[in-house]
């Protein structure tokens, strides 16, 4: 397997984190969302993913995007160990808990829109730097409430499983951190990424311990 | 079944196809986004979703929230007719579809999001405007590509099965729509659009339609 990564792009480490936890092996093809005006633009990136996003899964002849996507795949190609729960109402929790990470908080604040903010709406920097620790601050504040209150939390977001509900949850905490927001408001969310982070697939996913790290 | 939703929200308008597809009778609970400031925010509903976002499913004593979530619900629980293929690879294009619109276009839209351009960082109203367009136009016309170059769209954007892909198109392009947007370099989605209408499942749960239409 091929995987188009970022070190920083907390999509991709989603992605990595599922594959670690599957025990599946790939080599990692660097995108720099930067260098270049963004590599995610090269002709022959935009062939093989249009959306010039990563992260980008090969599996044998087929491409695959969207990282959320890419997981469930991952996790009915390759059912052990299971990232989501049997029982539906379990996993229409979890599926909504790395939702609402990968809908409503991190898409404000992906490496295109703080650009566009900057350059087509001229927002000067504090302004930008207010609305990616907005969306991260409230957006983390509501979603504790959401674990909290459904009473499955335990060391993970669903009791003492990992899920795609934790895939989710760490490379937002990482990004909360990386930008300095205030985390005081979601205390079982950033209890839930320390857990993780003691496993070995969580940390070797980390964007320090990727090849392409700066 | 009850649905907390607002006739306008896209993403209510996703879960309302849904029910409808499988034939569940369910009844609405209008939540209206702008007036008395928003009742979204209302104690009441917080208690309910401390997210503040429609759709919420109450299904029995259950509590459901997150669009996509909803409808992988819906579809475990309630499996005919099936929203997804049966095929790994084709039920990951079918959600990457799905998340392209929920993740990576329909956020960035929101009437929050509108309204922190406006108020928090002054954004003129053509530039508010010009925003919409931007993400709305680009998504689509790249969300085009990858189902053009998938090689599997037909009537829908799964050959002749209807899909959460299209739960999702359908009211994207309204969306468009309604915002005047260019949708020239989107003709195949249009298209899947068009033919979706046609199906009763799909006109029911239009805005218009809806009891708190104005």
């Amino acid at each position: 397997m091929k995987l188009y990564s970022y070190f920083r792009s907390s999509a991709a480490f989603r992605v990595r984190i599922a594959l670690n936890l599957k025990g599946l092996s790939y080599e990692t093809v660097p995108i720099h969302l930067l260098r270049h005006g963004g590599e995610q633009f090269a002709e022959q990136f935009v062939r093989l993913n249009p959306l010039s996003l990563v992260p980008v899964l090969e599996d044998g002849g087929s491409v695959l995007f969207q990282s959320l996507a890419i997981v469930e795949y991952l996790d009915e190609r390759y059912p052990q160990p299971p990232l989501l729960p049997s029982d539906p109402l379990a996993r229409a929790y979890v599926r909504a808990v790395a939702l609402t990470i990968a809908c409503d908080i991190h898409p404000l604040n992906n490496t295109r829109v703080l650009r566009y903010l900057v350059r087509e709406l001229n927002v000067p920097e504090p302004g930008k730097d207010a609305w990616y620790r907005h969306w991260v601050e409230m957006g983390l504040g509501q979603l504790e409430k959401v674990v909290v209150s459904s009473g499955r939390s335990g060391r993970f977001a669903l009791g003492d499983q990992v899920t795609v509900a934790d895939v989710a949850i760490v490379p937002q905490v990482f990004n909360a951190r990386r930008f300095e927001c205030k985390l005081e408001s979601a205390p079982t969310l950033v209890a839930i990424c320390d857990h993780c982070m003691q496993l070995d697939a969580f940390a070797r996913a980390q964007p320090s311990a990727q090849p392409d790290a700066e």
